[in-house]
């Protein structure tokens, strides 16, 4: 990947404050580059439902977290960057694995961001989930301007 | 609203089960009836961004299981109903308040049934955020062919 | 419905330029208020399926071009607010009948609008589709600054 | 490509009928595999929006036959799959070209086919929006149940 706004460690630090749900869950970021980043839901039992699935909201959030990373390896760590929308496609049940998801852009605007996330059971190449995602960036942050020397 | 399919004792039952995310976030709900639901989810730490507001999964899990029990209150308790799509758009920056989940459906059909919930912050007319979402129902359950007694 | 920023014929006048697929396809607004829009589709061969349905594309149109009616009853003739995103659940076949839309406003922000558009075909009370589409609002034009006079 | 259930022959035949929307559209099917087609809009003056760009439903509308297209390639020329579902990013202005999309199947399962279309304008690898579509099988369609001899 291209070389990210922002490092892992910023992005951790960031994710105390912004975003609790990913704390809460435990999601892990595993890589963050300029326009594409991947994270990770360790197995848990709380994240699970009964037969070993992982909850939907568990997926979306995983999902909404990823491609914060996305936008943040291009803009830098603007907090203020919100999601505006989210659609879910839910394919397939995940098996009792760690859930991995892979996020890239689709389109970095001055205003807006667009990505997509696929979401997969490790080791299993067919995707459990598909996400599009739009954040919205506040205004003098996008990645074309400076946001910071 | 017109009679449900199941009580709220009996979605409740059901959710331990099936929704261990309601569980875990603390998901109240309030009414069913045929076609309808409210859900609420109470104030609490665990959901909240800093700076007060609710987390963006927080509110689609309230909106996926609150359109669950629009479902089941059409369908009966059938456990296997899943949600295929879901699409959030994100609104207004909730206040610190319980978030009241109101959902509805678009259409019943054999295979598939499709909502619409709008989540309101107590008190506060505007909504904080709105889902559609589509429920796959497994075959001999739909509403139009008895599931039971 | 409260007053509307834009009347009919300047709306209709816009359209020509604007809405060349509206044109092409025949759309008819039937009223316009301060966040709320009536459009039409009259049955005509060119958009129907054979077996007399209206095709997904002429519906995902008019919702859009409903929605594009809402906001600019919000904020005026903007001519370059923009669609960003539309998510249509195509929920019954329409039956050979004008197709009728209903949106309305869920959010006006000062850079993004997003609604809500049920279509029904005439004379029936299930929606046939349900639509939410979100619009890109240019700087300055947004309700609450004046864009005028 | 793998091999496809259906020719662009058999496509092309079916869609005079199923889809008068891309007979109307001048819609070109380029290929279609097991899994994945590529149509195009070539450039016209009904689909047009002042200033050159496409319309938005033109480029929904391209994005549902691609979508088609590579739901028969997988099952064969059923004719009675529908679109549940579409969701649509609109990402940048289409230039002054044609429009060309790329579709791909995200799963298919017994009952429903969920895919994704990247549409572009011809020349620019940038894409102009992004679709993900949810289609309908009829009972003893799916691709794993032989269709056909």
């Amino acid at each position: 990947m291209p070389d990210s706004k922002i490092t892992i460690e910023e992005f951790n630090a960031l994710s105390i404050e912004k975003l609790p749900f990913a704390e809460l869950m435990g999601f892990q970021v595993e890589d963050i580059g300029y326009g594409a980043a991947r994270m990770r839901l360790p197995v848990g039992a709380r994240h699970l439902r009964p037969g070993g699935t992982v909850a939907g909201p568990a997926l979306m959030g995983l999902a909404d977290a990823t491609m914060y990373a996305v936008v943040l390896g291009m803009i830098g760590p603007v907090e203020l960057a919100v999601t505006t929308n989210l659609t879910c496609n839910f394919l397939r049940r995940p098996s009792v694995a760690d859930v991995v998801a892979e996020g890239r852009i689709l389109k970095l605007g001055k205003r807006l961001a667009v990505g997509e996330v696929s979401l997969y059971s490790e080791g299993d190449p067919e995707p459990v989930a598909h996400v599009t995602a739009t954040y919205s960036i506040p205004p003098g942050a996008d990645g074309r301007e400076a946001v910071a020397p």
